[in-house]
């Protein structure tokens, strides 16, 4: 074990719970990949290089945040107030955010989504995927998406989110324009589009089919913003286009529960919109029951969802969805790795990106029985210390 | 505004909000106290000193955690996993802390409850109330009132928590030795004396009353935990004893309502415990509506409500119990310092203790807006900064 030192590698002794398997565990890093990872005392002879020990702590894989609007200007904290006092959830609020986002300047956007995504990683999320959808026409579009690509590879064109103001009572000219010049000037900049299909009050099946195949001719992978107001065929139609994930899930029907579960097609659950809505949650067990693959994402945007955390959707998994600490913690990463066709990350195993966090933790199962308690002590990409600060060798436990 | 600089003087400049009256505000603190605090125009000419800029960031005033039980061993993750699988909270879970508090040695306590009111402190708490109650024997009693007095003046004999395990079934020789020798020996490090009152599960009024007239007798202020797993004698005991607080309310008798609007005992909230265990939440509206006291707490424990954060307490009480954001803050600060019976705290006006925090957030509403984030940026206590860091001078406002 006492090999030469290599530059790019990293031990990480003392692990008290890898992912959810028991301790003492090891992690070897190198070449900002997982080059092995198991029990402390099967731990390869030649592993080497800078040592770290975290004296017992849990190590588990950076959260995948497959969902967030991530890009956006001004606030809407009046809104949820009202909210709370019981008006209820007007989706027209998102048009406040695209007067203001459409006046930001792209350095304006920049700052504010360097502030959030530096949050979101403080809390443990490794991987975000950002979405546009707040400026409604093409330059704008594109303005978001080049902000997008400053912080992710993982942009979504979200052209189709709202009608813009201009197009008021003339959707399908609206949907012409997304299809048209809206994706053909943002495509380069995304490798996603997403539409917010529902029976009412957002795009239907037509209009959402005839943008999402649009886009996929332009060679965008496909997502869909479907059944969170209520019943309606966002589900059923991501299911029809093999869309990598269809995000909210809150009103499914049997059929619509069928379908995932028999497809490639992941549900992500945004459990943030419905605490900070005061909605109803999505059924996650009867997802989780049926097979269908879930994921757990914060919805991160300024209206509905404004949270970064991934802890806290977690703990929201499991006293509300009566999600496992295991199924959510799973949902939370490598869930949120298959929601963006993604096996490089979301998992610890060997060659996957060195993306993980350590816990001020003994277990995984800390998140959700210390809810709204900063657990992060660490957190680690593509095998560089990235937030917060390792605990020190020999690190006492803290259990 | 020029004055000489008071050494121990520090002007706050630039508040965004301070409490929830709008800015720009400023707060001159002097000698550890609010020397002064309004409209920033309204700034005394010769208001001096040291001087912060904190860039149109909101101010609030330091949370007043009144109901904790900081001072512990153990941990208890396994029954807060399987409570969620669907097991129902049993009572008895106490025991397990009680044999791991009764193991620990003092600088073993001290330790963990060090680093709790840390982690407290850096999330705004500069005020903790802390209870006994995991020994149930005079002397691990006493010890655990040593450790808790190195923490704060706020410290609660609970030797009426549950019934020693070598009591069972001898409830009322154990309600005997609790007012006798127990509370003899621990009278003299406690401030207040609580006890557990519940109609089963926990102490029947009889036995309450006498340990709450034994309390009194010598010297200490009252506190309940009452009505926390049904209906019960609690808050009615604890107004007929004038007690300070009667904390959980969650099955409360149009009675006990009326009973409490119209007493000086303070109706305590533990809204983490609710989320905890996956109980219906207390119904703060009716409290407040009918003119009765309200405060929040975090119950920090091990078993039910193993959180420190008050941040997510305000957010809880809002989404859950449908209290405006301006209702949660003021029973997170005054409202706790209500529940203490102390007016130099809770709240930032002149001859107060210069308890505050500073927010990541232009206005208190973004602690509810943006639940799970850490929006502390900086805690000060008794006029010096105790956690976070200070925003440079001309910082950017962050909206």
């Amino acid at each position: 074990m006492s090999g030469g030192s290599v530059p790019d590698s990293l031990l990480v002794t003392g692990i008290g719970e890898l992912g959810l398997e028991g301790g003492p565990a090891a992690l070897l890093i190198a070449g900002g990949q997982v080059a092995w990872s198991g029990p402390a005392d099967r731990l390869p002879e030649q592993a080497g290089g800078e040592r770290v020990d975290v004296g017992g702590r849990a190590v588990i894989p950076g959260f995948v945040d497959s969902h967030t609007h991530l890009v956006f200007a001004g606030q809407r904290a009046a809104e949820w107030e009202a909210r709370m006092a019981g008006r209820p959830y007007a989706a027209g609020g998102i048009l406040t955010t695209v007067r203001a986002t459409r006046d930001a300047t792209e350095s304006q956007l920049a700052d504010r989504t360097r502030r959030l995504a530096a949050e979101a990683l403080r809390s443990g999320t490794t991987t975000l995927e950002v979405k546009s959808g707040y400026c409604l026409e093409p330059a704008g579009e594109e303005r978001m998406l080049r902000v997008a690509s400053g912080f992710t590879a993982e942009t979504t064109f979200l052209g189709a989110h709202v009608v813009a103001p201009e197009y008021a009572g003339r959707t399908d000219d609206y949907v012409e324009l997304v299809a048209g010049e809206m994706l053909a000037r943002c495509a380069p900049l995304a490798r996603w589009a997403d539409v917010f299909c529902e029976e009412r009050g957002a795009f239907d099946a037509d209009q959402s089919r005839h943008v999402l195949r649009a886009a996929a001719a332009a060679g965008l992978g496909l997502r869909v913003h479907g059944n969170q107001l209520g019943p309606g065929p966002g589900a059923g139609l991501a299911v029809e286009m093999a869309a990598a994930s269809v995000d909210h899930c809150t009103h499914l029907s049997a059929g619509d529960v069928e379908a995932l579960a028999g497809s490639g097609t992941v549900a992500t659950l945004l459990p943030g919109a419905e605490f900070s809505t005061r909605s109803p949650y999505p059924d996650a067990r009867r997802l989780l029951d049926a097979g269908a693959r879930v994921a757990l994402a914060t919805d991160c945007n300024p209206g509905t969802s404004f949270t970064t955390s991934m802890p806290l959707v977690v703990a929201l998994a499991v006293r509300e969805m009566r999600m496992t600490l295991a199924e959510a913690l799973d949902a939370a990463t490598a869930g949120g790795a298959a929601a963006l066709r993604r096996d490089d990350i979301g998992g610890l195993s060997p060659g996957q990106r060195a993306d993980l966090v350590v816990l001020e933790a003994p277990t995984a199962a800390w998140l959700g029985y210390r809810p709204g308690v900063d657990l992060v002590r660490a957190v680690v990409r593509g095998g560089q210390l990235a937030a917060g600060s390792w605990p020190g060798r020999g690190a006492a436990g803290i259990a």
